[in-house]
C-alpha cells in the first residue's frame, strides 16, 4: 500500500482493515468463476514476475545472511525458479477445488411455516501472521480468496521484499479478474507494533491465524483480543496394543516416525503394551536404523543400549530422528499416558482388536485419532481437502486440518411470509 | 467444594479445573441414558429442595437490597416456587433433546482405503461467567451435561447462596445417576480474581461463555487467553423495501419491536425506502401506540411530532419501547446503512420482491438474516434447537443460537488397515 504511511502502526492497521472490509464485502458475493480467475491469473503473474521476485528474494537472503541467520532459516526464506513454480501450482490447485461459500449446511422447516437455512459464508477479514517463508503468503492468499475472505498478511521481517513482490503478482491476478486488490494486502512495515495492532483490532479483523514456532503462536494466543485459530505443536503418539499385528505395527510406526521428521504429524512417542514389548521393540529398532530411542526402565531392559528418557522427553515434540518409548500395562494405562502428555494433535492405536481400537478412539481427546494407520496421514491433502492452511490444535470452530470449509463461517437465512412471533 | 479453600484464586481455579477435567473424561463416554438420568434427577432435587433454595435466595435478596440494588436487579435474582418449577421444567426439556455427542458429521473414503469420519465430541471443560440470575446456572448445567461437558459456574456475587443450593440439587442428580458431581462445580468465592484465573486457564478450561451486560462480555473478550463464545448486543434492523406488502410489514415490524422489549432479537432500528415511507410510517405509528420514534429528517417530515435521531441512536440497542427510523433511497443504501450500524445479530427485510430479498440476505453479514419475518424469531427454541445458552454474535465456531450441537467440538477418526504414507 504505497499510499498509506505506516508511521502509526495502529492507524495504519486500521486503514488496511477498513480497505480489507470493503474488499471482503465484494468477495463475499463474487462468483466462483471470478475467484478462480483471480487465483489463476495470480499464479500466471508469479511465473511472469519470476525475475523480479528472485531479485527481491536475493536482497532478503543477503540481509538475513548479514544478520547471521542459520542455514535452516535461509533455506525456508530462499526462493528459486522451482519454488516459484511450486507456489503457482499450489494456487492453481486451490482454483480447482469446490467453492465452499454458499453451501447449505442444514435446513429446518418449522411448524409455523418458517424455513430456516444454515448457509456457509466467508469469515470476513483474516489476519495471517507467519515467519519468513514467502510461500506461506501465496498459499494463504489463494485459500482466503477462494473462501471469499480478505486477508492481511504479516510475514517475517526478513522476507519483506519477497512478500511485496509476490503480493504484486496476486494483486495483478485480482485486478485482472475485476476483483479489488485490497482483498490481499501485505503489512508494509517491520515494526512489531503492527502485529500488536492486528491482535487488538476487534471488529476490524475477524480472525488471526498464526503460523510458526511455539513462541509466536503462544504470543498470539495470550495477547489477541480478536478470535484466533492456533496451530500448536504435534506431540503425536503411536500405541502398540497387546493384540497388534506386530509386523504391520512396526511398519506403520517406522513410517509415522521417519517418513518426514519435521512435520507436526510425525510420531514423537511410542507407547507399547508390556506383553508384546520384548518381541516388538527389537523388531522396530531394526527398522528404525539410526533413530535415537529414549526409553523408560522397561524399554531399557529390553533394549539395553538406548538412552534413558527424562520426564521432559514425554512432553517433547522432537521434530528429529528421536523417539521416546514408554511401556505400559494395557489399554487404560496407555490412554491415561497419552492423555497426560499429548498435545491433542494426532494419536494412533495399532491393534487387531476392534473393541480396544474403539475405546482408544473415543477416549483419547485429539483432533485426529487413528487405528492402524501412520500419524503422518494427518494432513489436509490426505483427508481430501485439497489444500490446508495448517492443523488446528484447539477445539473451537476448526480442529485438525484447516481447509477451505474451515475458513468459512455460516449464518442463518430465515424465509417467512409475514410471520409474527406469539407472545 | 467444601474441601478446597479458595484462599489463592489461581490454585483454587486450577484445582476445580483439574477435577472438572477428570469428570469431563467420564462424561465424554457417558451414555445418553446416564446423562438424561442425571438431569432428570437434578430437576427432581430442585423441587425437593425448594424450601432450602428459597431460604438461601431470601438471604441473597436481603443482602442485595441492603447493598442498594435496584428493582430490576432484585427481580432477576429473586426466586419463588414457580420459578424453581420453571428451572426444573427447563432441565427436563433438555433431557428430552437428542444427544449431540457421537453424531457422524462427515465421512471421507480415501483412495488408499482409509475411512475418515468427523464425529461430534464434547468440548471438555466449559467456564460459564454470568450475572446474579440463578436460573442461568440450572440451564447451563443441563445443557453442558447433555453435551458431555463439565462446567464451572461463576455467577454474580449477589447470587452465591442461591447458586450453592441449586448446585447441591444438580450434584444430587449426578450422584444418583452414577456420574461424578465435579461435572458441575460452582466457584465458591466472590473474589473477582477467580474470574481472572478462569480467563487465563489455558489448557485447563477449554471455553469461556460469558452471559450478561456488555461490560462483562467485553472484559472477557479483552482479557481471556482461553477461547470464548461471546454474546454481545443485538442492534437488530427491520428494513421495509419499496416492494413490501405494507400491511404485512407493519404487523411484522410491530411484533419485531414490541412483542418483548428486552430481548436481544428485538428490532431497534427501522429502515424504510423513501418511495413507501409516507404511506408506511403513519400506518406503523398507529400500530406501535406509545412507542417513541427517533427519526432522521425525512422521517420527521412525514411524522412531525417525533424526536430527532442523533448519530448515537443508530448504534444503540435500546431494549426499550423506542425505535430509530431511517429513510433510505433503496436497497443498496439500506444494506450499507445496516452493515454500518448493526451488531451482526439479526436483520430482516420486508418485501415481496424475491430478488431484493436475496440481495439483502446474501450481502448483510449477520448471524441471522430474515425475509418477511419478525426478528424476535431469533431464538434457539424457535429454530427447533429445543434450548439455547444464548445467541452468539461472533463468527467463529457458533453463530446465532447456541444449542446442544454448538456446545460440541468434533474430531476425526481415521480407520486403517496398516496404511503407511508414501514419501
Amino acid at each position: 500500500m504505497a499510499d498509506i504511511e505506516p508511521t502509526n502502526p495502529v492507524t495504519y492497521v486500521d486503514e488496511l482493515a477498513r480497505r480489507a472490509r470493503r474488499a471482503a464485502a465484494r468477495l463475499a458475493t463474487a462468483t466462483t468463476q471470478e475467484k478462480n480467475d483471480a487465483i489463476r491469473k495470480g499464479a500466471d503473474a508469479l511465473i511472469e514476475r519470476n525475475d523480479a521476485i528472485l531479485r527481491a528474494n536475493a536482497r532478503d537472503v543477503e540481509n538475513a545472511r548479514a544478520a547471521g541467520k542459520n542455514a535452516a532459516f535461509i533455506d525456508r526464506l530462499a526462493l528459486d525458479k522451482d519454488r516459484i513454480e511450486a507456489m503457482a501450482d499450489g494456487m492453481r490447485t486451490v482454483a480447482q477445488l469446490d467453492d465452499p461459500v454458499g453451501r447449505n449446511l442444514a435446513t429446518f422447516d418449522r411448524p409455523n411455516g418458517l424455513r430456516i437455512e444454515r448457509v456457509a459464508v466467508p469469515i470476513g477479514v483474516i489476519g495471517m501472521i507467519y515467519e519468513s517463508r514467502p510461500n506461506v503468503g501465496a498459499d494463504a492468499s489463494a485459500l482466503c480468496l477462494k473462501s471469499g475472505n480478505a486477508v492481511i498478511l504479516r510475514g517475517g521481517s526478513d522476507s519483506q521484499n519477497s512478500a511485496r513482490e509476490i503480493n504484486a503478482a496476486i494483486a495483478e491476478g485480482l485486478s485482472g479478474a475485476g476483483l479489488p486488490k485490497e482483498a490481499v494486502q501485505v503489512i508494509g512495515t517491520t515494526d512489531r507494533a503492527a502485529v500488536g495492532a492486528m491482535l487488538e483490532a476487534v471488529g476490524k479483523i475477524d480472525l488471526i491465524i498464526p503460523r510458526g514456532g511455539k513462541s509466536l503462536v503462544e504470543r498470539v494466543r495470550d495477547q489477541a483480543k480478536v478470535p484466533t485459530l492456533l496451530h500448536l505443536d504435534g506431540n503425536c503418539h503411536s500405541y502398540v496394543h497387546a493384540d497388534a499385528d506386530l509386523e504391520k505395527a512396526a511398519d506403520v510406526v517406522q513410517n509415522a516416525k521417519q517418513r518426514r521428521l519435521g512435520v507436526c504429524g510425525a510420531t514423537e512417542s511410542l507407547v507399547v503394551d508390556r506383553s508384546v514389548a520384548a518381541e516388538f521393540l527389537p523388531m522396530l529398532q531394526g527398522k528404525l536404523g539410526d533413530c535415537e530411542l529414549r526409553g523408560d526402565e522397561d524399554a531399557m531392559r529390553i533394549l539395553p543400549g538406548i538412552t534413558a528418557a527424562t520426564e521432559a522427553d514425554w512432553d517433547t515434540e522432537y521434530l528429529d530422528n528421536i523417539l521416546s518409548v514408554k511401556v505400559v500395562g494395557g489399554l487404560d494405562e496407555a490412554i491415561d499416558f497419552v492423555s497426560e502428555h499429548h498435545s491433542g494433535h494426532t494419536d494412533a492405536i495399532l491393534t487387531e482388536n476392534m473393541a480396544a481400537a474403539h475405546q482408544f478412539m473415543t477416549r483419547v481427546d485429539s483432533a485426529v485419532v487413528m487405528h492402524n494407520a501412520s500419524t503422518q496421514f494427518s494432513d489436509g491433502g490426505e483427508f481430501g481437502m485439497g489444500a490446508e492452511i495448517g492443523i488446528a490444535t484447539g477445539k473451537m470452530h476448526a480442529r485438525g486440518p484447516v481447509g477451505l470449509e474451515q475458513l468459512c463461517s455460516f449464518h442463518y437465512r430465515v424465509h417467512g411470509e409475514g410471520q409474527t412471533r406469539p407472545a
